[in-house]
């Protein structure tokens, strides 16, 4: 398991879609936990940490997988020397600093992950160490947000309804294209009429979908193509390798990207 | 594992439903186990957390799940420092204080469990803790308390009939529209009025169960809709991220509940 | 695990079926094994505990799983301040002590299970603690009695031939009429008139395992009926809460329970 | 695991079916190994113990299962106090000791099994440690013998030809009815003419499995009656449940053992 | 797990196919990671050494497999006499050491492998080593690199969008004709003839894909094939074991690879 | 896991069936790995072993199996009184030592196995001991070969062509019948008559494959018939024993090899 704790030195970068930052801090202030729903590389992340930013809170992330236990959540007993020593887990940490914790992709977890995130997600807001006996209530300011990606075909994974029913749910899509041709002129570096190209193209491979890519292009890698064009690789190459490979591969897919490259950069 | 011990500090609120108190009551002086059947986010917990205050005994929940096992539920020997110490698990520390046990989602939990449940729900009342050579009778007050959801289907998963058998079951369903309004206003802190556009606007969403729902919104999701509605959220706003969101990830089924949400708050 | 020694003060309550009382007290003088066939609730472990008083032996129960093993029957070392001790096994434990040995549900028990009771249950009468090395020749008075329920399903899990031959096997069924009533009036605490409805209602409700019912409702529930009967809760509640509830989910079986409850207590 | 290690005090009681006698003996002198196939109960554990006694070797049984492991077979260290200790498991003990090494049910162990039993199979006749870094060479006198019935469909589990081939194969059977007269008479207790009946009535049983029966009667079902029988219950009853009942659960197959049976004992 | 540290001495043979050195180098200087697509053994590995080698940086291989955890990657402690001592895995050197850590056949590890990736892939660049609470920020230089090839049908095993928009994909093949004789002549020490002969046989043997070769003749078989020539064996032999046998087992495929052998080499 | 390091005192007999002495040793000479594939008991081991007398190499042979993993291979660390001392486990030995190293029915292998193979059978020749931290480099003489019956169908298991690729393939079979004659007069010790005829039937009993014979008889089974034929067990009976029985459980290709037997010894 892989737990980072933010360490933001200033604003982290967020172009608010809607009125998801005022909803937040109402949960925040209510209570109530939040869930993320949306595809890859929408900025649900960011948008956690620029939360956390934003409410002066700690934050903690967990990526969920497969093998991922309650004790990798909660902590364990380290033999250190001839002592035996608790070492608290990022969940225990995040409740009792009160700090954001944020369970990313959390139906790809395992069941008992579910016991640990609902005495936390109601009125209990506790969180019980088991092992230690210790019963620990959330510090103030602690807040649970989880996030998956509905567009995924999970015939086995799913959050029961006992679970998904303690949430707010918050639905996160790419931005339009004036926020996204921002996005990728600031973070790639590159002039304003190749990043109105670049999202353009992803207009166009995006219904693509529909035959059969598994993903839209996110925002991530159009900004990978425009740094790649800002250090002086080709247009077209930059495309090909930073786009259409990393979507699929599919020779026919690929190929028709490729068309699609084709046909915006010369 | 996650064994929360209550602790109340006033009567928690609970609206009876019919006469589940009384025939719990005497389940309890009887020595009688109990079963609660019914859908998420009803009141199941609550009502134990009732009883338990009811009844004057503490209480022991267990959240069940997949991964859960006979030594998560009776303890176990954990080393500190240069000795052994046996550390009891949320059964045993119950049954030692005559406590409620509470087993919530037992059909999740493994089938060792059933081990554990068999001689405590017969005239045996017994417990024994094959690792440590000790046989417990339970102490005065002791009840087993189990709950599960019977809308789920479980293809694989299901009490053997000879665990059922052992108990009494006590049906519980969403509160009726009356009560339902009482709660939703009083603990989601909105008019009267509020609250009735509320359990009308679920009582509308309820039967989409027919057309594939995978479970209707409990009084959970509208509770927290009304406390976004009391924090100034536009309702509309807070039905669509308190309700509609929680409930389901289909587009199709989305776009109902979004649908009802517009005819009810404008 | 979860063995229990039954530690009896009086004569367990049993009314024989027919000749079983004789047939068991013979195969322990012979010292041949014995597999009890049977439904749920049906009187399997109470018969045990009879023959087991009757015959002034010790009686060790352990009721079988998925995740039982070898070493959970047998025993095991474990670590106490500084010294490795062995610890016998509920299996062991009855081996040395010349107990009944009483493993019910073995069908739900894991393969090596097979290997401790083959040894056991031929001419060898022998056990082979493998970790310490002992070969332990069992007392006299030793006897193993298993039980499991003929009317489950299980497409994988059956005693193989080489095991069920082992076996005298005697088989159970409810009690007749005269005798469950008896039954349901003395543990109960019921008048004969409501005894013999309550069982009069259990023949009518048995028909239905023929339109899906999984199990027929056991004597054990009629006694709970009756027990809450006799402490005031009416007639027809107490059938739905302690027959009907426990029996099924299937809301249609449900309300044919209901259907012939009703017409029993008005 | 469950190693047994033979203690005859006197010769085995074994009847010969045809020349398997000399054909083990020279097996055994020339140092190939054998395989015994033949339905349950039909004598073949008592013809390794009678071999093992009549070319005065030490005998290791091992009952194969599912969770066999090569460590159960070898031999693993094993903590006591301060020392690591290495204990033989029971293939490095008849290894050492030049015993008859039985596997039982050979086919039901994990695939590692293989692994130990190639090089004692061929001309390397060695068993390596790798946990002690030994390489044992068997003693003289060590032979290796594994059994199964063929007759049970096992559609994953099979010797792998190249396991297969290593061995001499020796086919049982039921002993003919003068044997089995004589078997059941002997170690029944009953006369000759109770001890014709019941190998007669088996003589009956035995086509059924045409008809769905898993497995014949053995001469241990017969014996176990004629014991029952010796002991004081009547005919019939010591028939149903020494042998119909351990012979199958269908209801239509019992019903049938059952009309053979009251046919041939009134 | 097998992490294997390349100590270069020299310039890594590798010729270019096209501008994957630039676009590589440029990745590197952005931070960016690359996945490389392409059959076996057409030269992924080399390229990634010549890179190390090219860029002046440290490179850390780990082939993935099923059983490759996150621990593998990240590290353990381990116990040493009395001590417990924090060894670092693979991953977590290279991240120390600004290292190019090459994750060969990603898509056969287990999925909490791409815990650890992410956030070694964005803008975040840090490894949390939960185990210690360390958090490690890449040293400058640190750059990951992951294969595949997406020839194979991986029916469940596929990297996730999430996870696969976070690289930029480079496609890598066959070397065409020219360089592919270049490398055979200079690696297996023939003559050019011979060279040209084998390249030739190659290019007729490739389209046998399409009648069920599961992968084409790499130049790795053609180098074999020659270093055999070289060192005497005649030519047709040393195809018929260098190419054809490590190719295929079917019967009929085999066939038609030696008739095209035999058609070059007489 | 069973690794042998064989102990030659002469020269291991073996017949060449064709150049596989020269082209294995020229790969030796080369570094280049071999594998070998053929059915069971044709001599694939008998050859590794000769060519390790004729090339003056230690050979290391390893029977490979679904619970082979890397730790098995590679080596692990030991608790030996306080200290904790690695073992090199056969893979490493071989490796420091420049043994011959035989992974016999590779495909049998985990998949982490892979991983030891790959950097062992290219131009790295290391291998990599993760848990020491340790590189060794191959010591000269080192040669890596892996052998597998291609006859069998595994679905799921098969090398995958990058590890196939890396490998030299010799083709094995059956003798021809002139030197299997040999070996069966000279292992089985008969005249050479008996062996003629042994070695006929063999032929006549081969084409049962295609009429469902899992594996045709190989030259062992012929040397066991051979031995107890010299050993004065009647000629038919030593085939139906050593040579019917072992075949195969199905009655009706028993039946066939037995009337093939009566039509070969009268």
């Amino acid at each position: 398991m892989q737990a980072i704790q933010a360490r933001c030195d200033g604003e982290p970068f967020y172009l608010a879609q809607g009125d998801e930052i005022e909803i937040f801090a109402q949960c925040h202030r209510q209570g109530l936990p939040v869930m993320l729903k949306g595809p890859t590389g929408c900025g649900k992340t960011r948008f956690v940490e620029h939360m956390a930013w934003r409410l002066g809170r700690p934050m903690v992330s967990v990526a969920c997988h497969d093998d991922l236990t309650a004790s990798d959540l909660l902590g364990r007993f380290l033999i250190r020397g001839d002592e035996t020593v608790w070492q608290d887990g990022p969940v225990t940490q995040a409740v009792r600093r009160g700090a954001i914790l944020y369970l990313d992709e959390v139906v790809e977890a395992r069941p008992d992950t579910t016991v640990v995130i609902h005495p936390l997600s109601d009125h209990r807001r506790v969180l019980s160490l088991d092992k230690t006996g210790e019963v620990i209530d959330a510090a103030p300011g602690f807040q649970l947000v989880i996030s998956y990606n509905p567009s995924y075909q999970h015939a086995l994974k799913d959050l029961k309804p006992s679970t998904r029913q303690r949430f707010v749910a918050l639905e996160f899509d790419f931005p339009d294209s004036g926020r996204e041709i921002e996005i990728v002129a600031v973070e790639g570096g590159v002039e304003r009429a190749c990043a109105v190209a670049l999202v353009t193209l992803a207009g166009r491979i995006r219904p693509l979908r529909d035959r059969g890519l598994a993903e839209a292009p996110s925002t991530r890698v159009l900004v990978a193509a425009a740094r790649l064009i800002a250090a002086g690789i080709p247009e077209r190459k930059a495309c090909e390798v930073a786009i259409a490979g990393p979507l699929t591969d599919d020779p026919t897919l690929i190929a028709a990207v490729r068309d699609l490259i084709a046909g915006h950069f010369h």
